[in-house]
């Protein structure tokens, strides 16, 4: 195999480089399938970077090079978040801070709507950018958007984060009220995962 | 996109094509990530064909264009068994009918152990097909074979079927004994879904 290769084979070990407890058995989920085997960066007990980057991809690749340094395997992260048009694409990469240490989404989606109070322009998308890095310098970084427009007062229970504001594109309900599977036809997240195996597992 | 496209796009809903209650959520797990939203044959109360054809591929096929046709909806089927090599690949298509209508895989490992009390080869393989059709006729087939040897007494209590019989090639360890992760890394069913995977959603 050229050393430029970008595939993931059935039996590889691979680290989740996040510390989000929540997000472990959602991420493994999806490249079990592919026989690979996962670790987290928890288990591990790798340290936590800092994200520093100014972007979602800068900071997935800056996660993923981070662990797969540390542990010596390829290693995988995710970035994600909301960008509003109107705010310059904030809260973007800030998306889980604006909710502060109590993931307190109800009070970020209420700023979200504050800070919009004088803007006509309601457009806004989700972005997921995932990216997976080896120890030896080779990276594969992807991206999906999911483009929509913005609604309050939040609407739904279902989903996490700013779901409940969220209407996609071509659609009435807010990311809250869609069911998981409807949500996931159209996610910024399934963008994102089909982009990365068609470079690493197909 | 030309009609002759065998791929599946975020958004659609395909049916799983089997009445086996345990296998939805597993075939669902493998397809939902990819943005596809399912139904099972059971849900919408389609007839259960009879399994008539002479190989995996063809029973999978089989399945698979019953339930297109009968659901007008993209149908995904899988097929799998043992094959073993003295047995002229028997049980084969019949894996699951030698443990007969209560699912006694003891019983059905101990008629393995009894067929092959003369013979010298005990080589086997664990083989998993997958179709996915269309109503209108097109249909995309794969096959992953895993090869490997029979060892009796059975070992290990995990997995299901045959697997505490069967160590694949390379292993010490009965599938019986292998986590999950570990047989998923070298099984059949991940390398059929790897081929099903490039040919549909990559």
């Amino acid at each position: 195999m050229p050393v430029t290769s970008t595939r993931l084979n059935p039996g590889e070990t691979i680290v989740l480089a996040t510390h989000n407890k929540g997000k472990v058995p959602e991420i493994a989920a999806l490249v079990e399938p592919f026989g690979i085997k996962v670790v987290s960066a928890g288990e591990l007990g790798l340290p936590e970077p800092e994200e520093t980057a100014l972007t979602f991809t800068g900071n997935a690749e800056l996660k993923a090079r981070a662990a797969a340094a540390a542990a010596n395997l390829p290693a995988l992260a995710d970035d994600s978040g909301l960008a509003v048009t109107a705010l310059d694409g904030a809260p973007g990469i800030y998306s889980a801070r604006w909710a502060g240490p109590t993931k307190d989404f109800g009070m970020a989606m209420k700023k979200v709507e504050r800070e919009l109070a004088d803007a006509e322009d309601r457009s806004a998308a989700f972005v997921s950018a995932l990216s997976l890095a080896w120890p030896d310098g080779r990276i594969v970084t992807v991206e999906g958007r999911c483009p929509g427009t913005l609604t309050f007062p939040a609407r739904g229970a279902n989903g996490f984060g700013y779901d409940p504001i969220f209407v996609p594109e071509g659609h009435d309900k807010t990311f809250g009220e869609m069911d998981k599977e409807a949500k996931y036809a159209i996610s910024h997240r399934t963008l994102a995962f089909k982009q990365l195996v068609a470079k690493v597992f197909a």
